[in-house]
């Protein structure tokens, strides 16, 4: 733990004095979004002290110029960046003429943040003295609508508290912004109008290259002691922003409000042409509802989401806030109303992993939204794979694949790779299989079988030509060997035979040909146009049988377990209890060949194919496996207390499942990986929930019925989650004492606890 | 071979005919130097199509900060670059008004460039009609001065053909240049003081970070008919740069000649604030001695070192300009006069592999120059690395090695490292073994032991720890091994137990030991100086010594071969013979990944131990390993053909060798790599002399006896070569029918050849 100024809270995050040095961090904690747009917790008025700013409108991006010290041949030629938006939430305030401003602030009093999680809103307050000695107090409330996604509030309050005082508020809107993730500082927005009318104002951008055009818009209202006041503003425009000016006299003691309504209209959603329009109304049915109409929808809709996605409990506050916090970020960032967007590794918390999408949506992030929304959603973000199958099939020819074998990007926002080392741009290649495991996770979990003759049979057929082409015959070893790899642990590069890749490419290729063989017999249509589009040949499906049958695994007859790779015994096996703590985390302190030829496991790798295949293994293969590889784990990935965390609640081991619990519930909350300044770690969050629903409530789902093996740590008196399976709503409660299991709605369901059948009824 | 313009000539490099597109490549096949300063080929006169100017400073760099995608600790923050320094060559030349440019020219005739490599002296000559139609002769004859090494001359006569002119020459110095490889296009040089005067010129600069003071200067002199004319010139002067305009009518048929010395002093040489007065001086003194004078003095100074140096081949022009070429430009590199000063891989023909120094000085070019030159030149190369043992210690505690432990740094100006790819920086150790070999190389030639109680012992010291504490125990195979480094075949990366490293780890452990004794036995005020400085405790050194015994080596029982590295038969064997031809070279078609999982090798690397190491191994070793790596071989490093060359004369198999000559020698000449425009390879130029004089001549030293094994290939008569060898000139005539030994000097010394004593004597 690292940092420990957010007070424990069980629905809030809340920050209690000002300190300059944890703006930064605050600024991630305190994000807000709406799954359309979001923002770091910027403060609205001008701020001279260090600061990280940042608005992001989910889809829009641009691909910067890759910059590398060696060029390889495959390296793509643009990284695709999350872009920092023009921003519209600022509001420069004067009074008396000064600008406040809290760099520049004395006696500055009672500063406090809140994110409230259950009602979705963002608070920051305080008193301040600014330096013409006038004390002011503010209250700046804020949040991203979900029920107009387009649009977020803001109410500023100030009032003088010494003395009467001249206040102006400036709100404006600016697109001269700047990335701080940028390659060769190149300029990303274009701006081509800028509109004042009145209370509102528009500018019209468009990215650079990628020419995703945007409106970006606000409109404000000014009230004095909650009266609105009809003040007209002046307005002031240049090249790049506008802002408008309300001078308003206040008496000491009084209450003068500014309203602001800002956003963004975009063209994935409107005609180009339209898009001032498109604000214009938005902006029209926002203002019409009012600001308190608008939050009191917020609460009404977080209500919704939190209705079926919350997990209470009881008797340990700090993990309570921990798992909220996460399943709130989660929402924020992905709602599940577009097949165009995905789960970007750190929201909309900040620029870092520019990418939207990793291999975490479909290993860590698809079980989340599958069981608190619905089918609907999960079969989203496998389509959203699907119709990157073009681009997976290229990404695989650029690197010599041939005939229809696909390589998923490791990072990417419309299909294309866009991360540039070789040891993981070229050689990371499970993620591959993390996208074929999806669609079996997702058909054994919803029993919707119509997504693999519709989509995924294609997706199956190119990852499964992938893996027949990637292995090679050894001579040597008489079996299939896949060489240069870099498995999930990333502290390995280009290693041979690494298990879980040979595992799990050995069982995409046998996933597919059983497919191939369910389609045909029970979808010949289907069958009969893949196979014409794919023009997949019964030599190549015989390969596939082969490199199946005949895939190499390391293996140790000593230790009685798998090698995370070839030659993984030669190291020396010091474990990580006995390093020396002033040497952690190791990616802060050693170089990197010192970690590629150490032990040292960043995340779970063989134990990550354990835990997708926890069905191929018994308990015992998994406590050798567990006993052998986590003494030598670092955990230095944020996804890898939440697979730990799983398995040792499996194994009974409930203090050390608690305590990998802790870590990924308040990984950022604790900033364990010093960097929560750069944003949030998003998609290790669904990560957390896993912890819970499948460690510790032991959740799965086998022979296509769901099962329960409730657990409980000693520290917690009870906890509850419900699960959307197969559309009944089942609410699980467990106790010290016991387990509970009601289905809301829906027909009658046959679930295992312990491996006991129980059948449920609502 | 990818081109073939340079006309076959045994002394000079002669290109006939203008092309546009070979204009880069001609410059840098053209390049002259002279060890202290260099320049490519670049024209006089301005030149509107594709070139690429380049003029150097031997020891003036700069500390470009480094550029990655993604940051990896102990990456160092800088990379030295090699700097484009100010041009003094510039000469526009105007003719009635219109400026002459190639590039505008039309009707170009007798377009011929010679580099005569016998006297040192480069000309370019052209008939050509400008666009006023006027037609001009031109021949400018260019040389860098090794009499006085901070001066070069140029002769340009211009006469006109069809008309009487006014011709203007504009001779000029230019401190606005820029570098072609500049990671953040930084500003590399500032300049201070621009002055004219009279005939003269002078532009005082200095490097930004590293603040090398430079003055750049110049003189010209205009010449009617052969006389000197005492027209004063006009003057123009900015911040960067100052030109003389000399005006002079000129008949028809009737020659003008502008000669023009230029150069720099540098504050290496000269006290920084006498830069100018310095540069005054060496201008008196080469303007009396005058062009022809100094031209003079330069086919004097090269008749000296081809007297020593030469290699004459009777029977096949082709290899004869190959090997002199390579010997010409070893000379113009490095002349053995400053031992600040090292071999860089591109000399001073271009800015790539922007550092000075690489293992290709130890492993390349010692025993050339040591052989050409005399042990004082050796000597100072070997000191080059004693002079950097602090900071190559520094350079490994930043990987976290401690006590003194020394790694050399990949690529190096002053000691520092300046790579920064994590797969060769920190991982391609073994550059650490060939600085110990070296002084290994050099003592066993020389017989002059001093070097090591005075410097090496220090330097073995340090390359021994570091080896110590690199390899670690396994369990696996109780052996040390030595885990994720990078041979000398850089198509591998991270490879574990690479044969070449761990045996040259092994060598240099045994090495250090045994220099220890013989230091305690012969120096003991040596030997108690360096254990006082080195704190050297006999705990280390029976730690070496269990080291020693007791590191593993891959091999094959089945194959009768050392590997490469661990795993290395698991490779898909297919042999380059039956690769696609439009797939090479490789690393141009391939994709890194698919190159590093394959068999496919960059350079020697197995066969570069058993070329270092050859008394080690029998020849049937050998032809068993030569026979086994080889077909994987694809050559793909400037550095490979040529240890394959001598291996393959030592086999017998003189075609092979042949083949292998011809393409080290006329690696650059025929651009079998397809990059010549970016600069020439200079330190695999060393390896193009190995191969004739221990290749073919079969000249080893054993026992501390000189031996040779002379063979011919079939397609020469004759071949010679001289020898300094413990200070007798010995000069080597191969023929056909047999083979010749005479020594020009010095006491009696007996050889073996053909393992048969020969004493010979002056």
């Amino acid at each position: 733990m690292n940092q420990d100024y957010i007070q424990p809270h069980p629905w809030s995050l809340i920050e209690e004095g000002f300190g300059k040095e944890r703006v930064k961090s605050s600024e991630s904690l305190f994000s807000i979004g709406n799954g359309a747009m979001g923002q770091r917790a910027n403060f609205e008025e001008s701020y001279s002290g260090p600061t990280f700013q940042g608005s992001y409108i989910a889809g829009v991006y641009y691909p910067d110029k890759t910059r590398v010290g060696w060029w390889k041949n495959g390296y793509p030629e643009y990284f695709a960046k999350v872009l920092n938006a023009p921003n519209w939430i600022g509001i420069d305030v004067e009074i008396n003429g000064t600008p406040l401003d809290l760099a520049t602030c004395s006696n500055i009093k009672n500063f406090r943040r809140e994110l409230n999680m259950k009602e979705g809103w963002y608070q920051r307050s305080f008193t301040a003295t600014i330096p013409n000695n006038i004390e002011v107090e503010v209250v700046a409330t804020r949040f991203l609508s979900l029920s107009h996604d387009e649009v977020g509030a803001i109410k500023f309050e100030i009032t003088p508290i010494n003395s009467d005082a001249s206040v102006v508020f400036k709100p404006y809107i600016d697109a001269g912004i700047t990335n701080e993730d940028s390659n060769w500082d190149d300029k990303f927005w274009n701006t081509t109008k800028v509109t004042s009318e009145k209370n509102r104002a528009f500018i019209e951008s468009h990215t650079m290259k990628t020419n995703f055009k945007v409106c970006t818009f606000m409109h404000s209202e000014l009230f004095l002691d909650g009266n609105k006041s009809e003040i007209n503003p002046t307005s002031k425009k240049d090249e790049l922003s506008v802002g408008h000016s309300y001078v308003v006299d206040v008496k000491k003691g009084q209450e003068v409000t500014l309203v602001k309504y800002g956003g963004y209209t975009v063209d994935r959603n409107h005609p180009a042409d339209k898009l001032q329009k498109a604000a214009n109304n938005v902006l029209d049915k926002v203002t019409m509802v009012g600001f308190h109409g608008l939050l009191q929808k917020q609460k009404e809709a977080w209500a919704q989401i939190w209705e079926m996605s919350d997990i209470a409990i009881e008797g340990d506050i700090k993990a309570q806030q921990g798992i909220r916090f996460n399943i709130f970020q989660l929402n924020q960032t992905y709602t599940g109303t577009d097949s165009r967007l995905n789960i970007g590794p750190k929201g909309f918390t900040g620029e870092k992993y520019g990418g939207s999408t990793y291999w975490d949506t479909e290993a860590y992030c698809i079980p989340f939204y599958m069981a608190t929304k619905n089918q609907e959603v999960a079969r989203k973000l496998l389509k959203y794979r699907y119709n990157h199958l073009e681009k997976a099939i290229e990404n695989a020819e650029k690197l010599g694949f041939k005939n229809g074998a696909a390589l998923y990007p490791m990072v990417t926002m419309n299909g294309e790779e866009c991360h540039n080392e070789w040891e993981i741009t070229f050689e990371e290649i499970h993620r591959n299989g993390a996208i074929a495991y999806a669609i079996y996770n997702y058909t054994r979990y919803t029993e919707d079988y119509s997504y693999v003759p519709e989509m995924g049979l294609e997706v199956l057929i190119g990852i499964a030509r992938f893996w027949q082409q990637r292995v090679n015959w050894s001579e040597n070893r008489k079996k299939y060997v896949m060489l240069g790899v870099t498995g999930p642990n990333e502290y390995e590069n280009n290693v041979h035979n690494n298990w879980y890749t040979n595992y799990i490419a050995k069982w995409c290729l046998e996933y597919a040909l059983e497919q191939l063989d369910h389609v045909q017999q029970n979808y010949p249509a289907d069958y009969k146009r893949i196979i014409e589009k794919t023009k997949l040949t019964n030599d190549e499906t015989g390969l596939w049988k082969k490199v199946a049958a005949h895939m190499y695994f390391p293996y140790s007859e000593e230790h009685g377990v798998y090698l995370q790779q070839d030659g993984f015994l030669d190291k020396d096996l010091v474990r990580v209890a006995n390093l020396d703590r002033k040497e952690r985390p190791i990616n802060q302190h050693w170089s990197w060949d010192r970690i590629l030829r150490s032990p040292y496991i960043k995340q779970a790798d063989t134990l990550q194919g354990f835990y997708f295949f926890e069905d191929h293994f018994t308990v015992d293969e998994l406590e050798k496996h567990f006993d052998f590889y986590e003494p030598f784990t670092v955990h230095e990935s944020s996804l890898s207390p939440c697979v730990h965390s799983v398995q040792a609640a499996k194994l009974n081991r409930m203090e050390q499942a608690y305590t990998f619990y802790l870590r990924t519930s308040r990984l950022d909350l604790d900033d364990y990986n010093k960097e929560v300044e750069e944003g949030l770690h998003i998609t290790s969050m669904a990560g957390t929930w896993m912890s819970i629903v499948e460690g510790f409530g032991g959740m799965r789902v086998k022979d296509g019925k769901l099962c329960f093996a409730p657990k409980i740590p000693e520290q917690w008196e009870k906890y509850s989650f419900k699960i959307n399976f197969r559309d009944r709503i089942l609410k699980v409660t467990i106790t010290q004492e016991g387990a509970n299991f009601d289905i809301d709605a829906g027909e009658p369901l046959e679930i295992l606890v312990n491996e006991k059948p129980i059948t449920l009824s609502a």
